[in-house]
């Protein structure tokens, strides 16, 4: 691998593991066993690590959130797109950490991380559309408006929000645990739909978390 | 007032408007006109500051998520509620805002924030229970508990999505959003009762959100 990608894999590392405020250039030289000097004739600072390593994030997170469901109305095709979006997060995690801190220093990401939030609105409101057309309950566009709101929420912070609770766990855990969250919202909006739908969320839930929990 | 109480009502003040980590303890005795001498006379740094307001802060909420509802099945005095548990967090945002960071330096806070959230889904679930007591609809409790938990979620990032999506909002119209969010989760489980209850929801939230916003 070359220098510049090595001084990009840890940094990451080392930002999701220890927090991106608590790592410093000379921390990721140590790491990587170079030199500061050799780590700065790559990247002129820890602000230009961290924009190239957002610009990654961006182009990751945008190419998942642009691509269509295979089979929109078929539970398992959903929790797995959820699983991806949020696995990319997962793999960016020190983003979303101190996420007011990292936009208050670096004002230029504010615009492009709200980007971000829009593609997983539009994401969440196809997604929601394709299983409320298909269901016979009917929603007011207000109701669906709040839905898709706390969903879009709940996909920003629940790394968060597990990691404050449980600080480590087996990210399958954490990311499972989030897409179970997600589909539970939706489900009391199926009508007739909700018991069979609420009992597959329940039933791949149960066949993934409690391997995963075991481990 | 005393000095001390001053020191205290300026670093909040600060600290919710530039965040705690681009304040320091000399930004603190300018914007009061003191020595920093005088300050460090009341308090030895930043960290004992940030203690004190968050044993502050601590001692508000708890009192506010022990307090029982007036009338638990009354929606505006639910409303109400969840307005001024709201407006506590409000006034300590700070705390919010860079959290991870923030309990990754003063761990001996994080045991005590995770208590808060442990109240807040205490204060959720009785809620929750009354409500459901009355209405027609049988819930699991598997579905139950993943309606609580999006709840304090909900109830724990509100207004740090808030921020992220429109910086600076009028405090009113940022929290009657946050309580319409929580309340829109609770309405599909109500069943018979829902089209009632998310009719007064949205009108509180017409009577009370428009002005907000016109202002």
């Amino acid at each position: 691998m070359k220098t510049r990608d090595r001084i990009l894999q840890t940094s990451l590392a080392l930002f999701n593991l220890e927090g991106e405020a608590n790592t410093t250039t000379v921390d990721i030289a140590n790491e990587l066993d170079i030199s500061p000097g050799n780590l700065y004739y790559h990247f002129k600072g820890k602000d230009v690590l961290i924009a190239e390593l957002f610009t990654q994030y961006e182009q990751g997170i945008t190419e998942i959130l642009n691509a269509p469901i295979d089979r929109p109305l078929s539970v398992e095709d959903n929790w797995f797109y959820l699983y991806v979006v949020f696995e990319e997060m997962y793999n960016y995690r020190f983003l979303y950490r101190n996420l007011s801190d990292l936009l208050a220093r670096y004002p230029e990401l504010a615009r492009r991380f709200r980007r971000i939030v829009d593609l997983k609105h539009a994401a969440i409101t196809a997604f929601w559309q394709t299983l409320s057309d298909a269901a016979v309950v009917s929603t007011s566009e207000e109701e669906a408006e709040a839905l898709v709101d706390n969903m879009v929420l709940l996909l920003t912070y629940w790394l968060n929000y597990d990691h404050l609770l449980h600080e480590e766990r087996p990210p399958a855990l954490i990311i499972h645990k989030g897409v179970y969250q997600l589909m539970s919202m939706i489900a009391p909006y199926l009508g007739e739909q909700q018991r069979d739908f609420y009992e597959q969320v329940r039933s791949i839930y149960r066949n993934i978390i409690a391997p995963a929990a075991a481990k």
